[in-house]
C-alpha cells in the first residue's frame, strides 16, 4: 500500500490546534473570496466555516482572515498577510515531512502488504 | 502559545491509517506486556485495544503483535521484530518532523497571542 494522505496537526498552548481542515479553509477563502463560497467548496456548514474563522482569528496576534458581511453583493473575504504567512509556514512543514521523512514514510510501507 | 503536541496521521491505500493512537498502543504493548493491560493503560476498551491490534497485523506483511489468549495467568502479547521496526519508524518521523520543521513551526509560534 502507498501512501495516500498525511495529515499533520499542531496542538498550541491549552486548546488552540492548527491542522488540515484550517489550511484548507485559508486556502479556499483565498481562492473563493469568500467565507460562505470556501465552506460550500469544503462541503462545511456556513457556521462551521464562521466558527473555524473566528478560532483562528482569536488565536493569532493579527487576523488571518479580513471578511465584510452583507453587502449588495453579499461578504466578501481574503486572507491577510497574516494569513498568508500562517498558511505558507503549514504547507511548508507538510513538505519538510514528505521530504526530510521519505527514508521513514518509505520504510514504513515496505513493511505493509501490497 | 506554545507548541505542545503534534499529531501525524498517515494513510495508506483505501483505508488503512497509522497514527498515535495506533503507536502509543504498540509502545504501551511492549511496556506492558498484555494487550488488555496496554488497553487499561491507553483508557480504551478491551474491544478497542483488540480492533486496532487486528486491523494492525492485517495491514501489514508480518504480524506487529504476537499474542496468546487465556491461560492460567492470562494472555500475554508483545511486539514482533516488524512491530518494533514500524514503531521505530513512525517515532523517527515525529522527531524529522520537529527537528527539520523547527523553522516552520516556530514560525507559526511566533504569530499566535502569547
Amino acid at each position: 500500500m502507498d501512501l495516500t494522505r498525511l495529515r499533520l496537526r499542531l496542538y498550541f498552548g491549552e486548546d488552540f490546534m492548527f491542522g488540515p481542515g484550517k489550511a484548507d479553509l485559508l486556502e479556499a477563502i483565498a481562492a473563493e473570496g469568500s467565507i460562505s463560497a470556501a465552506g460550500r467548496k469544503m462541503k462545511m456548514s456556513y457556521k462551521r466555516a464562521w466558527m473555524l474563522v473566528e478560532a483562528m482569528n482569536a488565536a493569532f496576534r493579527d487576523p488571518l482572515i479580513d471578511s465584510t458581511r452583507g453587502g449588495p453583493q453579499g461578504g466578501g473575504a481574503r486572507l491577510t498577510e497574516a494569513g498568508a504567512q500562517v498558511l505558507a509556514h503549514y504547507r511548508a512543514l507538510e513538505a519538510v515531512v514528505s521530504d526530510a521523512g521519505a527514508a521513514q514514510i518509505d520504510g514504513l510501507t515496505t513493511l505493509l502488504k501490497d
